[in-house]
């Protein structure tokens, strides 16, 4: 946690916020704070700034907050993931989350195994809870959206033209004949398939759809090594 | 598992192997291959080729191979790595090979929990069972050296100066103000910190050794995100 992310309901004053749970944890027992000591803090959505411990009581911590900075830039990227395996999803979102990425769409795909449509990783409150991990280990303030859409051809043909329009549409594929691009300067559509990849089917439906095959080369990775790689290329 | 690694002591014939335990399983479980099927398969150290089952057994299965392409391309780079937590090691190392690293160190630095060095997955064993998870994930058979090193100082003063002769020497990390560069031509040491990143004295120690401090951003990555990240972009 490089940064204690704020929500409104925190506030007991107007420049005073008290602390449970998860968080006043970490401040206690990670940071070992004290009074008068500065951590860095950031409201949702807001600028981040410093909170200056005012008390420590059994269960909250009280801080005096300033809020004075922008958090860092966004990427310029909708990442749009084939729905990965549960034990894989929390991290690729809070990796994702703490790389920049604002807009993710979790998608269907052949090779997306049914049972990992019914996982309580999937509910809005988990996602939320990675989501906020990330911006927590990125010292950033504003959440990404985060969707899920259950069928692969209405959103491919139906919705994704319209997220694509005037970005860069790629879609990551091992074996792909095409190099991934380097520091791209326009924003980004990533696709990025299940484990194994898109079938050829679905590659056809996203290049109708004017999305271009890239690779990372000839080494199949790990969802969260991938996106991680990618974003990194890209950007 | 995208190829399967075998062993010498696989081998019950001079083409045919005989599997059982965990890659019994997930040729018959995950696979659910049949006799005749072909999987991808790859000797440690050596080719990388198919294996025609030839029989299932209720215990293991029997595959004929033919090894006759190389292993992708190993990474030109030398990892130094900051010993991450326990619950990171694994991924950082099943990620970093699967990425082609071919050569880790794993070391102390100020912010690193002296606990972490009592780990139990600091093994050999498990270290090299971690490294064979990203070797079957790549599709690569080349199994990388991972040494630890207890002590700061005398590694980077004694042993990380002709580690790094010949090669491009960079240190990540956060708030440098060099910019990590991009697809370097030559080969690169590339020294990783903690959590919470290297202090100003290790930093010291580093540039004395003739290593450039450079970042990815503002954004603070978890390690296993930072490795991929930074290895992409250099390569």
């Amino acid at each position: 946690m490089n940064l204690i992310l704020l929500f409104p309901v925190d506030y007991v004053a107007h420049d005073v916020v008290r602390l449970r749970g998860r968080r006043f944890e970490h401040v206690v027992q990670t940071h070992r704070a004290k009074p008068g000591d500065r951590l860095v803090v950031g409201l949702a959505g807001e600028k981040i700034g410093r909170g200056e411990i005012v008390s420590i009581g059994d269960e909250s911590v009280d801080l005096r907050v300033v809020l004075d900075s922008e958090p860092p830039p966004p990427l310029p990227v909708t990442l749009v993931l084939a729905l990965p395996r549960p034990k894989v999803l929390n991290r690729v979102i809070a990796g994702a989350t703490s790389m920049g990425v604002k807009q993710i769409f979790l998608i269907n795909a052949w090779r997306v195994e049914k049972s990992y449509w019914s996982s309580p990783r999937l509910s809005d409150e988990n996602l939320r809870f990675q989501a906020i991990l990330g911006l927590e280990q990125a010292g950033d303030t504003i959440l990404p959206s985060i969707a899920h859409r259950r069928l692969f051809r209405p959103f491919v043909e139906d919705e994704l033209p319209s997220i694509a329009r005037h970005t860069r549409a790629l879609v990551a594929q091992p074996g792909s004949a095409v190099d991934c691009p380097r520091r791209v300067d326009e924003p980004v559509t990533l696709v990025i398939g299940p484990e194994g990849g898109f079938i050829e089917q679905e590659i056809a439906s996203l290049e109708r759809c004017g999305f271009l095959a890239v690779t990372l080369g000839d080494r199949v990775l790990r969802v969260e090594t991938a996106v991680a790689a990618v974003l990194s290329r890209l950007f």
